[in-house]
């Protein structure tokens, strides 16, 4: 419910979600048409997830030699998602889907995560189908990414390997021709790949009939060896099971073992595991190899498959987000109702205590309101910016060509903060929830730890922390001469300027254009040399900075709709989020006045240790 | 072994640990004394400790209904750490100690804190029998401190009761006077003690014949009622089972029943209990309650046990910063042998990667170093800053008298310090040494999850953050007319005279001074108007900016240590501490403005949040 407040205040109330019913995509929608999936969402991440949560992180996934078992909940959530309509949410009218705008499907997905983040797998579905959608034929739509939206198939992302991680130009998969007339099959070019993905998520269970893969893998060159770097990298759809062109399973498995699962620290409830590809253990006919479709062209994997990047970063961090959110929410409700300890005596000098008085709620300690009033400003802020940018990708998708064009720059600036920046605080908001709690939170009676545990994940997947920064301050800032970072500058200033003509606001203002003055001048600073090296040596430092200064602006922006609605702050949420405002530009914002100075300063303190000083 | 020999350049070429040998009660001593214990404890370490940290983990405590069960491999670590005599480490020669100086002691213990933090709970066992020496008779003393000594019996410390964590004046078990000559007891005043104790680590076992219980209650006053606040609480040893004057058991169970198990995030290897005294489940004859024996005066209870507090502080940040060093040396164990990326190309103005070179070393990357000098900054200095305050407990306890004096000042407003900091900063480190391993830090394969999990609890006992900060700003920093804060002024400025005529350490020198100065107006203006609610309505923040100072202090003088044994950095060890002496005064030192401003201004944003608005 709380929750439900936030994203309604921040749907309608900051981004006027609803005046994307004016567009032509979105014509048959209004507010009651995004309220009745909102409503639909949360019931169901309330009955079907919020109650599973411990049950999924207890009772790991476990392979029996045949078959990945995974308990009764996780089935009854993912039917659950499927017949919800979710899978195919933003999908065309024509091939059953609800043509919703991504802002409300994001916000709608948002309960799922605070529910249970990895009870369910659906995004890696959606984004899979996605792909196809986009760069696939037309009968790969329509027997794959078809039989995705509707719930029969999941689907997985295969990109990670063993030997190569983060680093993908370094894949090993290789893809050979499958036979002289391996172009001419119905389902795509066909090809036979062989290799081992590593960290792939959902990649074998049976909560469906069949799993669909998207996997890289490269096509060797007339030398018969692997092109080097990312230009050889193609996409291949490898179904779990070999299918029809309508769509029917025909009895023979593909050769894509389950070579183990991964034993993880969190996010228990989605497997993860080792496939190895065309080892020989499910033999197809014909050859050897696994059975694979190139899905666009040769060569164009890497750009076919982060074709999706922005919405799939942005959902890693909303799910860092709703880790957070879920822990606030949590030690919130442990605060109002645990007694510990007195308030401090008012005598003057010294702090003592007044033993006579009964205790105290733990939310009457101001260290405790402090605790919580971080969590508040971390996840709802990073809810607001990850809504933003969802906005922007409708923008991008349903804007004129100038807001396209506007939309397009301003994600490629923002998407590296609106991951890596909650899957950060958010973090450490779920670290605060736990130290609320006291020993209570450090037990696994209470539900905080766990979302610690799950969060740790965020910094890691979907491109590491320092994976973005490298995105941010080596690309996004420089790229198109610097506009995508203008264009974010102008935006700023814009509600710096309005701001300014609130009293309430206005010393924010100051201080938020100070801290973008600073950004900017930090940028070109650490380029002033045009040595990447040194640019670079601090490139989370950097984003650190770059991430607090645009959550600043993100609080500032939402306390001017604030206003706007409520002046008088009548109602208690409005006075709480401009109090959650004024926590991150009084205890947040100074702090990127440390994290700057290195990147400004080229400090080579790192850079330059000697392995052997370590 | 690179923990030895950070150790062994902290004893002896820093805090010149050796000199010890030159005290009355140390005069056995020397080098090789201290090199023997080091060795015969990191020998253990290795042996009995480290190769059971994940089966401890995974294996834990489990209550038949009788008994509990602990992992064979539990019964012959603390079976090998009885053997080697440090129970009694520092006790007098004369009761079978060793008079071993406790700096020494510390730095031993570090290697088991290092190789499994809780396999063993042998530090409540001393700590335990060490407060029976100092508040016991010489019969409590024969009796129960000299069979925790030699290994016979367990002790552990039993203050938090369900509805009490943090608050002990809120302690409801009561102790009465158990028959007319309850004085007249040889073991001590008897007393009949009824209640329920939460969070009693190494509550039950059967690692020992017998279990000592230090238990805090209170003695009803004459209208049959507990006195209020602190001042009602007296302490007792309770044992498990009843024992006579020779040290045997009766064969007599007292009334102390396991009430459960806490099921933790980490430190599983210790059983963590609610323990119900006197509930009749074991009655003994002669009357109701559990037998108690009273140590010290009534109504003196928390004075005897928090004689012991200043060790058991530094104990837990001793354990916090060696959970740290463990995942330092694990990351930089995984980033000296992973392959992954390429380095940045040389070619300015852009950051390509050189795909045709062959992969890097993860080490290699300028943020992995960034990763790996953070963690070595926190926790080697971490180490050197708890080395240090264990040299002021000797100081205490065996300097001239004005040194004791001024030991005893510095450890009131260190203690914190040394507790907080590390539990703070090395779970930090922790989290980076996820993030080096990335998805393999990510599963149970590897040891840095696990450390991190373990680390959490730190923050949390033997008094959370925010009491610990309560503790600085409230008691410490203002405690005789600020005394103590001046000597550690003193002493920081002593250092900083010494630095400055260090060319390669003037700049820093400078820096700390002018932090020095800020911790200090900020101290003043946050009692500036003589107001405890906003005078530490950001206790915490002003612990943050007080510790970082204190280890920036710290990472000065070592290295001018440093620089005393090898001016030209010959050895790489020397090169690398000064390099973290830099990163921390680059990186982390200009961090304390953010945190100083809060508390300066006597921000009340959160202490004025109305509970609605959250």
């Amino acid at each position: 419910m709380r929750l439900r407040s936030t994203i309604d205040f921040l749907l309608y109330e900051w981004l006027r979600a609803d005046a994307l019913g004016e567009r032509e995509r979105f014509a048959d929608h209004s507010r009651d048409t995004f309220d009745a999936v909102l409503d639909t969402c949360e019931r169901i991440a309330r009955e079907k997830y919020a109650p599973f949560n411990r049950t999924v992180d207890t009772q790991e996934p476990q392979f029996d030699g045949e078959k990945v078992i995974l308990p009764r909940c996780t089935h009854d959530a993912r039917q659950a998602y499927a017949d919800s309509g979710m899978l195919s949410a933003s999908q065309d009218y024509d091939i059953g889907g609800m043509q919703l705008p991504y802002t409300v499907e994001a916000a709608a997905n948002s309960f799922f995560a605070a529910a249970s983040i990895s009870i369910g797998s659906n995004m890696l579905t959606s984004g899979n189908a996605n792909a196809i959608m986009a760069h696939g034929t037309d009968m790969q739509k329509q027997v794959f990414a078809a039989n995705e939206f509707n719930g029969r198939w999941a689907g997985t992302m295969c990109l990670s390997e063993p030997q190569a991680g983060s680093s993908l130009s370094d894949i090993a998969t290789r893809a050979e021709p499958d036979g002289a007339d391996f172009e001419s099959d119905a389902l795509g070019p066909r090809y036979r790949l062989k290799g081992n993905k590593m960290w792939i998520s959902a990649g074998d269970h049976e909560l469906t009939e069949n799993i669909v893969h998207l996997v890289l893998a490269k096509i060797p060159g007339p030398d018969g060896k692997p092109v080097p770097g990312v230009k050889g990298i193609s996409l291949f759809i490898v179904p779990k099971k070999l299918v029809d062109t309508e769509g029917q399973l025909t009895g023979e498995r593909n050769d894509v073992a389950l070579a183990g699962l991964n034993h993880k620290l969190g996010w228990r409830g989605t497997t993860n595991t080792l496939l190895n590809f065309g080892e020989g253990r499910f033999p197809v006919r014909g050859g050897a190899g696994a059975v694979g479709y190139l899905v666009g062209k040769p060569g164009e994997g890497l750009k076919c498959m982060f074709h999706m990047m922005n919405e799939a970063r942005i959902s890693i961090g909303m799910a860092a987000t709703m880790l957070g959110m879920a822990g606030y929410h949590a030690s919130l409700d442990y605060a109002q109702n645990r007694p510990q300890g007195r308030p401090i005596k008012g005598a003057p000098g010294a702090a003592g205590k007044d033993a006579t008085r009964p205790q105290s709620r733990i939310i009457e300690h101001a260290d405790v309101k402090r605790m919580l009033l971080a969590q508040k400003s971390y996840c709802e802020g990073a809810l607001a910016l990850n809504l933003f940018c969802a906005r922007l990708v409708d923008e991008q998708h349903t804007g004129t060509p100038e807001s396209v064009a506007e939309a397009r720059l301003l994600l490629e600036v923002l998407t590296p903060i609106s991951k890596s920046w909650p899957s950060e605080f958010c973090l450490e908001a779920n670290s605060l929830a736990i130290q609320i709690h006291g020993g209570y939170g450090y037990t696994r009676d209470f539900p905080v730890e766990q979302y610690w545990r799950d969060n740790r994940l965020n910094m890691i997947h979907e491109g590491t922390h320092g994976i973005q920064a490298m995105d941010l301050l080596g690309r996004k800032v420089l790229m198109e001469g610097g506009k995508g970072l203008q264009l974010l500058a102008t935006r700023i200033n814009d509600t710096i300027q309005r701001a300014m003509a609130r009293p309430e606001l206005a010393g924010h203002a100051n201080e938020l254009a100070k801290a973008l003055q600073e950004v900017g001048a930090t940028t070109k600073a650490a380029w002033a040399t045009d040595d990447p090296q040194q640019a670079l040596a601090n490139a989370v430092p950097y984003m650190q900075a770059f991430g607090h200064t645009v959550l600043a602006w993100t609080w500032l922006d939402v306390s001017l709709a604030v206003l706007d609605k409520d002046p008088g702050l009548t109602a208690p949420a409005n006075a709480g989020r401009m109090a959650a405002m004024r926590y991150f530009f009084g205890y947040e914002l100074p702090k990127i006045g440390a994290w700057l100075k290195v990147v400004r300063e080229r400090d080579m303190t790192c850079a330059q240790m000697s392995e052997e000083a370590f």
